[in-house]
């Protein structure tokens, strides 16, 4: 029972990735880029770390150039995050080996994050079950969890440090000549996996 | 950290609880009554099939006749069923010794199912975690864990052999003259979890 899992490194998907182990399931953990930035380093790092199988899924910088359009238009990131976690979903999903696909999406989300109609869809068009470990987890349940499980990192924001897709779509930004200030509300604190607190796979 | 889980004794109900207990939580099982039926005693057979503890919360026999009343204006039984189960949740968290409550709702069901707003207003009004193991995953998935790890008997049904408010709302609409098959819609099959495939925990 083998899961491919949408990973960036942090809390929330490392959460998502050990809840796939408990449950019985093979997890080969999945990082996405645009291929500007080799920001996905971080999240293998934490991958190895934890002891999980990491790959690189390369998506079509067109997917990153729209992103960067929506959230222009938008004055605000929240639309175009969406949009490429859509895409990442759909890109992972459509690969002939994946059978089922999961991500660390959160019910208290409200970015990024599929309704019922769009996760019934994806499962639909591409034949692979979806699987959100923590879409029933509120944030006290959540916390409880990592607290237990990882050794966590919290530092000033240093944006390279992150694998999420917000870093590559901060950079084209600044390739077309704008500030990322503009539209991306300012994070003073991130954190980062660092490894198990207590043995978890 | 223990969780009280309300448990009818069904393949969901018994899924969520052994998540539970893969995230490394205690679980008490909780099956509601109105007191006016025993059919409680099928989720505490199947509760200690499965090894866990089992207790009965008992719900004022009102509560059953507001949601008698919503069913027979409404037709169907939908919103009776969904207040029945916001109201064990609220009684179940409003419980001393109870810091967090968790139940088998599915991300495919109608109801009974809490919308983010109500999930987290229970939180706050309650000073309580709602766990919802279930709630992320579609039904193949689903399908491919309960099948892994449970007995199930499927057979015609017969409404007594199940823990779940259905039957004593039945129940409540007969004594009131009431034919239930005009409320709800007639199910062939039903399903009820004999013991662990493999040892669950």
């Amino acid at each position: 029972m083998l899961v491919h899992h949408l990973y960036s490194g942090g809390k929330d998907s490392s959460l998502a990735a050990w809840i796939l182990t408990r449950l019985g399931y093979e997890v080969k953990l999945v990082t996405v880029s645009f291929g500007l930035l080799d920001n996905w380093r971080f999240a293998r790092e934490t991958a190895e770390r934890l002891g999980f199988e990491h790959q690189v899924l390369y998506l079509p910088r067109e997917v990153l150039e729209k992103a960067a359009e929506i959230a222009i238009e938008d004055g605000r990131p929240n639309n175009a995050i969406q949009f490429i976690h859509e895409k990442a979903l759909e890109a992972l999903a459509s690969l002939p080996e994946v059978g089922r696909v999961s991500d660390g999406t959160r019910r208290d989300d409200r970015v990024p994050l599929l309704d019922l109609s769009k996760a019934r869809s994806l499962e639909d068009r591409f034949g692979v079950a979806y699987i959100r470990p923590l879409l029933g987890l509120g944030y006290k349940t959540i916390r409880e969890l990592t607290e237990r499980l990882f050794i966590v990192e919290i530092r000033e924001s240093e944006e390279l440090e992150k694998a999420d897709y917000e870093v590559e779509l901060r950079h084209i930004m600044r390739e077309k000549g704008l500030d990322p200030l503009e539209i991306f509300p300012k994070r003073h604190y991130q954190s980062r996996v660092l490894g198990w607190r207590e043995k978890g796979i």
